[in-house]
């Protein structure tokens, strides 16, 4: 059979990648695809040509994205520009030009994917993403397909190895955020602005593709609940270690009765967890369906090569379904366009969770029970309190305490009504606690 | 659409759960795929009817395997009687019939898979068998698809639950072996006879499938190395813990320059390795590619529902891929059947491993030199090594050595003079040892 021609849009760290693993591996990948994939056409504003290997088997290169997604030649446009302009304006260009696009850009997806996949509906073309959550694990695989014959009942996952490398140097060598920080911009981990990473965004556009996938509700990024890790403090990271637990940034999807929970935000985990032992860079996501029970998958979640691979894996797929009819494919979003679920996001404060809690106490009798009356009327239960002997010099004892799951609206209160106490000094701290079992 | 006509061969264990999934998960399903599917004539000699959830649903239920198979309505046969016999006949009568197949037979799959495959290309149907390696864990899928552009070096994986039980058991709770078995079966995770489970049959089976997807060679059971865990003491649990390694029972498929690794051995693991850390009747299987590194997927290995789970999701692949060309599904053994590699299986004897070593010394000077020099000999370095005082009434001291890697044929030269030497009481015990890194 004649090679698939891609033509490809972006030559940075993924788009790179795209030309190393498919011109490195192209006799693997034609043993296993029974067809040559090459890149006939691709197309780079500026980019370091020296630094891609294989770069020398593209046909023909190009400034112009247009150019790529409007040549006839092209069956399939591999999208690697990231952002959401012009990445959007390209891919519903090539939908529009009846062409299969593949895509590792997150943002764009959680944000304009449902817009996106409604065109490729009415022209009968796949978009599939699978680099665009947890790199070169194949999560959107397992979760559409491998998954397919279960209610998922929650996924939960470290989808963003720069939060998980400062959590991780942060409780294996006591350094501070800032400290790690620093660190992970120099080795290249972290972006020169890393607000995307470590305040969750990054994190909050993968979930709202996975809750998507695994509840069949629309992409809405802009009711995901998004916290960042800035304000975890190495003492923290000390008491979850001493509670038998593990700092975690995590994005969760849930489904609960009265709706879908989406949230991304430090979370402690009990230390025996598997997915509480996955470290450094690494991305994990563990996904609980009613059939299957719980299943974990590990594995790079960004770089060159492991993105890289699931763009090729996706290429692949869309290869073998060009001579499939449309309504027989995956669907976008894992339930048919007309199955799709309107179960509503719940608003945060709707959402119950288990609670650390850790706080500044004048070193007086009678604060703890201040603090315990609080919680008892609002109806949370106290499940562990560690109260620590003041340093010699020091007027003030932390409080923590882990309290059973409440929801959040009255957590809420309670902090207010905590934080008025005299004896309390300055804001209290939260971190929210998940069994995840 | 029509509803998609299943015939279910087996109402057993995992057939009985296949019933429960597809009948209470209808719904989800439907929403899923597109299309109904429903179990409408199913066979077993014998079941009991109170336990199967959803079986009312089934529209026949015969005792005939046959007259499933033959049944002109069945689109798609699924195989979930197990062994050999009668379930490969009953699969070749319905590919000759042209029906596709989905079956969780590991056994059959392993032994039979080549002639199998060959008659399903010929009629160019599928036989799915995601369920027939690791349960639940979508792991053919990862490996197959999601992998697909990579140049699998290694896949090592945890892929027999009751093994592992045992192992875990030993090692949180200082149990024997013998003991932790006795308790396996009265809790059902282990049969009976647990000779498949305990002596690696069952993980080989598994092992000789992995390695076929992953290196694209044929299928090859009667050269996978096989060997259990019954001669695993207490004592080596200790010390690998000691050492800083967990014993788990691994079956691994390497590539080397010599051709293929195929073998099930129990194996000491650094326990920081995640894979370390997957216990009680849990399967893991890591994986590492060339370009997205190491992934590892982990869930149930078997079970009722995680096994339908996989079963009901090969349904739910076979279903989208009716409509595709049969040259464009993904290949049975991940490769083009023009496209197999020749690569040999090796011999055992030309496998290089680290490994641990226990012997029992006469408590007098010279014997480790005796020993060091034998091995010192052979090339083989030493990594570590324990000696434990005698306690107070012995005449013996354990010694425990870790090597680097050296070739088993060397090893095994080592072996037999260690073990003539007159300072050396009773046989040497050896377990291999892999970084997985």
């Amino acid at each position: 059979m004649k090679p698939v021609k891609t033509g490809l849009l972006g030559l940075g760290t993924v788009g790179g990648g795209v030309v190393t693993v498919l011109t490195g591996n192209a006799h693997e990948i034609a043993r296993r695809a029974g067809r040559e994939v090459v890149i006939s056409h691709a197309a780079a504003k500026e980019y370091d040509a020296g630094a891609i290997q294989g770069l020398d088997q593209v046909d023909r290169i190009t400034d112009d994205g247009f150019a790529v997604v409007n040549d006839p030649d092209v069956e399939i446009v591999i999208e690697l520009i990231g952002g959401y302009s012009p990445a959007k304006d390209l891919v519903l260009q090539a939908i529009e030009n009846k062409k299969h696009v593949v895509t590792a850009n997150k943002a764009m997806i959680a944000v304009h994917g449902n817009e996106i996949f409604s065109a490729a509906q009415e022209q009968g073309v796949t978009v599939a993403f699978e680099a665009a959550v947890a790199g070169g694990i194949p999560i959107i695989k397992a979760i559409r397909e491998g998954l397919v014959a279960n209610r998922i009942h929650w996924a939960a996952g470290i989808i963003n190895g720069t939060g998980n490398f400062i959590l991780t140097e942060m409780r294996d060598k006591g350094r501070d955020f800032a400290d790690v920080l620093q660190e992970a911009q120099e080795r290249g981990y972290a972006e020169a602005d890393p607000t995307f990473d470590v305040e969750g965004i990054d994190a909050a556009h993968k979930l709202t593709i996975m809750g998507s996938i695994a509840f069949g509700i629309p992409l809405q990024f802009e009711k995901t609940y998004t916290e960042g890790i800035t304000r975890i403090e190495q003492q923290d990271v000390a008491y979850a270690d001493e509670l038998g637990y593990r700092i975690k940034h995590l994005g969760i999807a849930r489904r609960v009765d009265a709706g879908i929970e989406l949230r991304v935000h430090p979370t402690l985990i009990p230390a025996r967890r598997l997915i509480a032992n996955v470290d450094g860079v690494m991305n994990a996501v563990l996904v609980q369906g009613d059939a299957v029970g719980p299943t974990l998958y590990y594995g790079a979640g960004a770089g060159s090569l492991p993105t890289a691979s699931s763009v090729v894996a996706d290429v692949i797929d869309v290869v073998r379904a060009l001579t499939t009819d449309p309504e027989n494919r995956v669907p976008h979003l894992a339930f048919q366009p007309d199955s799709m679920s309107d179960l509503a996001v719940l608003d945060m404060a709707d959402v119950s969770t288990a609670y650390y809690l850790r706080m500044q106490a004048v070193d007086r009798p009678g604060v703890l029970s201040a603090v315990t009356t609080i919680l008892g009327n609002l109806g949370i239960s106290i499940e562990a309190i560690i109260q620590k002997e003041p340093e010699a010099d020091a007027s003030h004892v932390p409080i923590i305490m882990l309290t059973q799951r409440v929801l959040e609206r009255n957590m809420n209160s309670a902090i207010t009504q905590i934080e008025a106490l005299d004896t309390i000094d300055g804001s209290l701290h939260r971190i929210r606690v998940e069994a995840l079992d």
